[in-house]
């Protein structure tokens, strides 16, 4: 069996750090790139990890998908904001039934995937990394790393064979994957983090650090997890309640960190409010469940991501 | 029966004007002034009005209780946020039995008074003022000035006497005065627009214009006003469910405007927020109502507040 073909739409911190520790394993990588493509093409990725840092020369680099092979597998590495692209790019790749793998922030993302290629055909990652783009070409990696991925539509309980054949691929490569049969929890589990911790350090223009240390703002967030706790359990995803408090403890151990979210919003870009908020908002209220704390950062969010690229707009 | 004498606590943009109109109209008035007492006592005050324009000399200006008179009435016209001094101002100007009449934004703030007067003393009132302070003594009254005022522990749902008497003063001054039997739903309609345009307007640094050209800010106000509504109701208050799209329709036509919490916090001053939203989310609670949205908004707000006083204080 020769080696499996990789595709990596998007060459941020994510898609280059995966990308690039795929091809230093000897597969077969292609980069679908937008402003970094002629820089890569010409010098090649600058991987800096605790891995041990290393350059990846002679990348298969495509500025489109018709210059793309199809490939077995093909990771989506764009932020959830950008997904209406998804049907132009992933249909060549994908042409001879290749999977597609979703690694994006939020819930029910890898929808957009599977109504292009089929739902059958997708699976969806949940990951823990903490890399950075910081130049053309040249990515941070500073800690964790770790890839829980699942098919998104699983028949049964069952992992599939597919799904532990790429977790093989994927831990050649020197990545701490995981294949989970549940991933729906996986990412409800995420989403417990995500939901306050983004979305308060937009509105309240803090850190979490800063969040942690008022008993206000940590009484909020512990309040909107409840709620999402609540909400997974009604759609299915039980976890114990134990989940809030280690998280919230977690939490208050990190260094201080800005939320990708609070990232997008200061570099006046596009929040993934939909992907983070809005799809488990209508998730949970088709199972019966509403969660009105949630909803209101969600209407605040989107107020302000609006008047965020007017702003956006007039500095242009 | 001799002129009734009024004594004025606070002289901003509320206490010096009506403090004004009573002089104007022959009442023996008397100020307790704090940054305006000098300015005030050698050039009197300047008020610009729609009622017409006319300016006070000779004006009763005290630094101190300790010169006060006993008064028959003394208005609490200070922000909310300085309650604690009370204890301090009160007992001089209240020492022959007169009233206090509390013309103060929130609910239940009346209380503060009352632990110190005693709660039969105390009336309570709504204003729908547009007025600023512009300068040293220097009033511009821009629109409104009705104020609903009523005892704060009435017995029974008759109107007293006094009140009716005091009605009688304050509309020979020229003031837009009236007594309800209801003090309490006067000031939870207020609630109405108060809790949720002062506290988006500061979360989302938005003017009440921006937050009514949304859709987003619009729904979450809306949303923001059916539970006070439903608070209400709980407490007592019953109004009738189109007091909200009223009161949505008149803020869309209304110039825009910051709200008093919105430019307190932009001043870096304290915020009323216990008097608007804390003291109404304990109210309701009492009464069996939980308001979530509120209580979010409450929480953000304190968040704000609390970073607001320490880059206040590292200013300084």
């Amino acid at each position: 069996m020769s080696a499996t073909r990789f595709g990596i739409v998007g060459g941020g911190a994510l898609g280059g750090l995966y990308g690039c520790l795929l091809a230093r394993a000897g597969f077969d990588v292609h980069f679908l790139l937008r402003s970094d493509a002629e820089h890569v093409r010409q010098f090649g990725w600058k991987i800096e990890t605790p891995l041990g840092d290393f350059e990846i020369t002679d990348v298969n680099v495509h500025s489109s998908t018709e210059t793309m092979p199809a490939c077995d597998v093909t990771v989506v590495a764009l932020k959830t904001t950008q997904n209406a692209i998804l049907r132009d790019l992933l249909p060549g790749p994908t042409s001879k039934g290749g999977r597609v793998l979703v690694l994006q922030n939020g819930l029910n993302i890898e929808r957009d995937a599977a109504e292009i290629v089929g739902y059958e055909r997708v699976l969806g990652g949940c990951c823990f990394l903490c890399s950075n783009k910081v130049g053309p070409g040249h990515i941070r990696h500073l800690d964790h790393g770790r890839i829980l991925f699942g098919d998104y539509c699983p028949s049964g309980d069952q992992i599939s064979q597919y799904a532990l054949g790429l977790c093989d691929d994927l831990v050649k490569a020197g990545i701490d994957a995981k294949v989970v049969a549940d991933l729906a929890t996986a990412r409800w589990k995420k989403l417990i983090w995500n939901i306050p911790f983004n979305g308060l350090s937009v509105v309240l223009n803090a850190s979490t650090q800063e969040l942690m240390e008022s008993r206000e703002s940590s009484d909020l967030a512990r309040s909107l997890m409840q709620e999402v706790h609540r909400a997974a359990g009604a759609c299915g995803s039980m976890m114990s309640e134990k989940v809030i408090q280690t998280t919230l403890d977690v939490t208050r151990e990190m260094v201080p960190y800005d939320s990708s979210m609070r990232i997008d919003y200061m570099n006046k870009r596009p929040m993934e409010i939909e992907a983070i908020l809005g799809n488990p908002i209508r998730h949970a209220r088709a199972h019966g469940c509403e969660m009105p704390r949630v909803e209101m950062l969600y209407l605040e969010l989107l107020f302000l991501d609006r008047q965020n690229s007017v702003l956006s707009i007039n500095a242009k």
